[in-house]
C-alpha cells in the first residue's frame, strides 16, 4: 500500500489550499496539460471525453427541440465587430487579432472569435426575409478565444470549448420563451447528467452579457464557497437585428425587426464538475459523464485463471452498455485503486482469486467508499442500480451543500459574515440600485450572481442603502 | 410546373460550365455561404449535417481501432512551429498571424494552426518516457487556417473543418502499419457511406507532406477530369521527435526515439460528393451520408386527409430509423419536387388522395429518377432495399467513369491525349526523377497524384526522359 499513499500525499489536501487542490486534480487525473501558449490547455483524453459526453447529452436535446448545427468562421472583421456597440465594449479589451496573412499585412483586422452573435447576425440578415424563414434555431460547437490576463484550467481560459446558441423569433414573445426553453436545458444538463444543482435566475443590468436586454444564468456553488457561473441564455431584444439589417415581412405584409437570443455552455462546466464533487484523493466523476464508469481490476493478478475472468467480467459489463476498463497491466492492485480513485471512476470492480471460487466480485463505490461484495449473476443489475444511486447520492450531496449555503443577510455584517467567513450565497433584497451592487463589489469583492427566479422576499429596504427593497438578489464571490 | 422549370434553369448546366454549376449547387442547395472574408465561409445546417455524418462513421471507426480524441490548443508560438525545418517551409507562406492580444502586441507572433504536427509533439515531449507510453492514438476534430490565394467552397478554403490524427509509436513497423490502417477507414467510408471510389497510393517525394518520409494518399477522381486528393496519411519516421526531443526507454532499457504518423481528412469531402454524383438538377447525395435520406411530399395536399395521412407515413418511416422531412408547406408539389431534387434527397415519397385509396405511396429515386409504387405494408421494407440498392448503383457508376478514365500512356502525345482531352489519370511508366514530374507539370499543369498500391508495369521506360522505368504513376490535372 505505499504506492497507494504516495498518490494521495501527492494531490495537496483541500483544506490546505484549495486552488492548489483543484490544479494538482487537473494535473494528475490527466485531464488537461499546460501548452507552451499562456492560457491555452491541451485537453487530454480523460478531460476531453468528459466534454464528449456533456456534447452528446446536449446535442440531442437541442437537435430534439428543432435547433440545428452550422459552423461559422473563426474569425471576425475588425469593422464587422464594430456593428453592435455594447457588444464591443464588452469584449474589445480582450481579443485576439491577427494582423498578417500569407506574410502580407490585413487590411481589415481579423479578431479570432471571443464569440459570434455578429457573424450570425451578418448571415441571418442575408437569408431572412420572411416570417416564413422564422425561427431560425442555429447552434454551433467551436472554441472561443478570450484574451485573459489570469488563467485557470477550465475555469477562466484564453482559448475553451463551448456551444453557442443563436435564434431569431418572429416576436419578442417566441424568443423570450426560447431563452428560458435553453436554460432548462442546461438545468436539467446539471441535475441529471453532471449532479451538479444550480441557482437559476436573471442576471443585473450590471452584469448582463453585452449586448443584451436580459441575460440569464446557472450557477454553481463550490466548496470554497464561491459561485461559478456556469452557462447563459440571453434575450436581445431586436437591437442586434437593428444594427444588422435584418428585417422580414410579418403575417400582415409589414417590415419588422426579428427577436433574438444567444446561449452557452462551456468547458467550464468541467470545472465546476471536479471542484463540486472532488475530494482530497481526487476527481468523484459523476456516472453519466465519467469517461470510464467502471474500472475492473484484477487482484493477486499474477494467480493463474484471474486475469482472464477478470477480462471476461469486463466483457459482461461492456456489453450492459458501460463505459468499462480493465487495468490488467504489472501494476500493483494497490497502485491502481489509488489511481482509478484519483480518477474519479464511480465503480471499482475487484476480483480476485477468493472471488471466483465463491462466484463473486466486490463492488467499491468512488464517492462513499462503501464496498459491497455481489455474486455474478446479479453483476449487471447491481451496477445498473449503482449507477443511478451514486448519481443521486452526489446530486443529493451537492443540492445539501447549497441550500446551507444560501443565507439571509439584513445587514453589512451579516453580508460580510456569509461573504468573508461563511462563504456562499448571501440572499439580500436589493433596491434595484447599482450603488449598493458597487458597494458590495468594492468591499467584499463579491457580484450579484442572480436574481433567482424563485422570489420569497423577507424584508422591505436594501441593507445598503435603505431604500425600499425591489427584489431578492443572491450575492457571492465568485470564480 | 412552371415553378419547377424555374428551379431547374437557376443551376448553370454541368457542360456549359462546370465550375459554375458547383458554385450554383453549393450556394442553392443551401451547403454553404460566404462570409465577409474570403475564403472562410458558413456551413449552413444542410452542409454541416452532411460533416456530422462522416464525423459519426469516422469517430466510430477510429476509437474501435484504440484512438482517443484530444483537444490541442488554436495557436502555434512561431518559435515552436519553426522547430521541424521541412514543415515551416512549408506551411509558412500560408498561415495566418495574430500578433495583438488585449491590445498590447505578441512577443512570440501566434500562427493560427494550419495542422498541428508541432502542438502534438511539444504535448508527447512531455508525456512519453517508457514503452508502456506507447503507442499514443491521438485524433482531433477542428478547424485550420490556410491562408489561400484562391479559394473554393469546401475545395479550398482558407478555413476549413477536419480531423487531423497523431499517433506516436515503438517502432518503425508499428507506425508504418498505422499509416496504411488509417488509409484503408478513409477508403471504407469512400465505399460504403460516400459511395465515391478512391485511388490508392503512394506519394512521389515532390508531393509528399511537408516533413513526412512518406505520405499515402486517397484520390477521388472527378466528372470534369480532374483529381481531388480527399485524404492522407504521413509516416514520419522519427524526424520531429528528434526535433523536439521526444525519448522513451524501450524493453531492453535503452533511449530510443518514436515513430510518428499523422493522418486526416477534411470538409472537402463535401466537395468530392457534390462533384462525383451532382447531375445538372443539383445535388445528388449518397444515402449514408443524406441529411434527409426520405422526403415526404403531399401531392394534392388541400384535398381533406391528405396532410395527416402524409405526416402519418412520415412517422412510420422515421420510426423505421430514417432522417425523414414531411415539408407539409403551402407551397406546390411541382416546387417541392424540383426543391428537393436539387438538394439531393434520395428518396421522394409522393403521396395523394388516390395513393390514400389504394393504400399506395410512390417512391422516386433521385439517382435514377425511377418512379415506383408500392403497397402500405411493403413500405419499409421497400425503403431499407432502395436505400442499399441507390447506394450500390451511386458507387458503380462513378467507379465504372473511374476505372474509363485511367489510361496507359507510352509517350507524351499519348499525355497531351489523357491531359488536354480525354480526361481522368494517365497511367505512366515513371523513372523515379523529379525531372519528369516537372515537365508534366510545366506543360500540362498536371501532377504525379499517386503511385497506386496495385502496380502492374506495362513498359520499361520513362516516356519523357527515356530512362528505365522504376513505378507505374497516375497523372492528372488536380483540384
Amino acid at each position: 500500500m505505499e504506492n497507494n499513499q504516495k498518490k494521495n500525499e501527492s494531490i495537496t489536501r483541500q483544506e490546505d489550499d484549495f486552488a492548489q487542490w483543484y490544479t494538482d486534480v487537473c494535473k494528475k487525473a490527466e485531464l488537461m496539460d499546460y501548452s507552451s501558449v499562456k492560457g491555452f490547455i491541451i485537453y487530454r483524453p480523460y478531460g476531453y471525453a468528459i466534454w464528449e459526453q456533456i456534447q452528446s447529452y446536449l446535442d440531442k436535446r437541442f437537435k430534439e427541440t428543432g435547433h440545428q448545427n452550422v459552423y461559422m468562421p473563426m474569425v471576425i472583421p475588425e469593422s464587422l465587430f464594430q456593428k453592435e456597440k455594447d457588444h464591443v465594449v464588452g469584449f474589445a479589451p480582450e481579443t485576439l487579432v491577427a494582423t498578417i496573412g500569407g506574410n502580407a499585412p490585413i487590411d481589415d483586422r481579423l479578431i479570432i472569435r471571443p464569440t459570434s452573435e455578429v457573424l450570425f447576425c451578418e448571415h441571418y440578415a442575408k437569408i431572412i426575409s420572411s416570417y416564413r424563414d422564422l425561427p431560425k434555431l442555429y447552434n454551433q460547437w467551436c472554441s472561443v478565444v478570450r484574451w485573459e490576463k489570469t488563467t485557470r484550467p477550465f475555469l477562466r481560459g484564453s482559448e475553451f470549448l463551448w456551444q453557442e446558441g443563436h435564434t431569431m423569433h418572429k416576436n419578442e414573445e417566441e424568443a423570450r420563451t426560447e431563452t428560458l426553453k435553453m436554460l432548462e436545458i442546461y438545468d436539467d444538463l446539471g441535475r441529471d447528467v453532471l449532479a451538479v444543482p444550480f441557482v437559476k435566475g436573471r442576471k443585473t443590468d450590471r452584469e448582463k452579457f453585452a449586448g443584451a436586454e436580459e441575460t440569464y444564468t446557472i450557477e454553481a456553488l463550490m466548496p470554497d464557497g464561491k459561485a461559478l457561473q456556469s452557462g447563459t441564455t440571453h434575450y436581445f431584444g431586436n437591437g442586434f437585428a437593428k444594427a444588422f439589417g435584418i428585417k422580414f415581412q410579418n403575417r400582415e405584409g409589414k417590415l419588422d425587426f426579428p427577436h433574438q437570443t444567444s446561449w452557452g455552455v462551456s468547458t467550464r462546466l468541467i470545472g465546476s464538475i471536479i471542484m463540486v464533487h472532488g475530494d482530497d484523493n481526487g476527481l468523484v466523476l459523476p456516472p453519466y459523464v465519467a469517461p470510464i464508469q467502471v474500472v475492473v481490476i484484477p487482484v493477486a493478478a499474477n494467480k493463474p485463471g484471474v486475469i482472464p475472468e477478470a477480462r471476461r467480467l469486463h466483457d459482461i459489463v461492456k456489453a450492459a452498455g458501460y463505459r468499462t476498463f480493465i487495468d490488467d497491466s504489472d501494476k500493483s492492485a494497490g497502485w491502481k485503486f489509488s489511481e482509478y480513485e484519483m480518477k474519479g471512476v464511480p465503480i471499482r470492480l475487484e476480483i480476485g482469486p477468493r472471488d471466483i471460487e465463491n462466484k463473486q466480485v466486490t463492488l467499491a463505490k468512488r464517492n462513499t467508499g462503501e464496498k459491497i461484495t455481489v455474486k455474478y449473476e446479479d453483476l449487471v443489475p447491481t451496477i445498473d442500480a449503482l449507477i443511478k444511486q451514486i448519481h443521486q447520492e452526489m446530486y443529493q450531496k451537492a443540492t445539501k451543500y447549497l441550500q446551507e449555503h444560501i443565507t439571509e443577510v439584513r445587514s453589512v455584517e451579516e453580508l460580510d459574515e456569509v461573504l468573508n467567513k461563511k462563504g456562499g450565497y448571501a440572499k439580500m433584497m436589493w433596491s434595484g440600485d447599482e450603488e449598493s451592487e458597487l458597494f458590495i463589489k468594492d468591499k467584499f469583492a463579491a457580484t450579484a450572481r442572480a436574481i433567482p427566479f424563485n422570489q420569497m422576499p423577507f424584508d422591505d429596504k436594501d441593507p445598503i442603502n435603505g431604500k425600499p427593497a425591489k427584489k431578492v438578489v443572491l450575492f457571492a464571490k465568485a470564480y
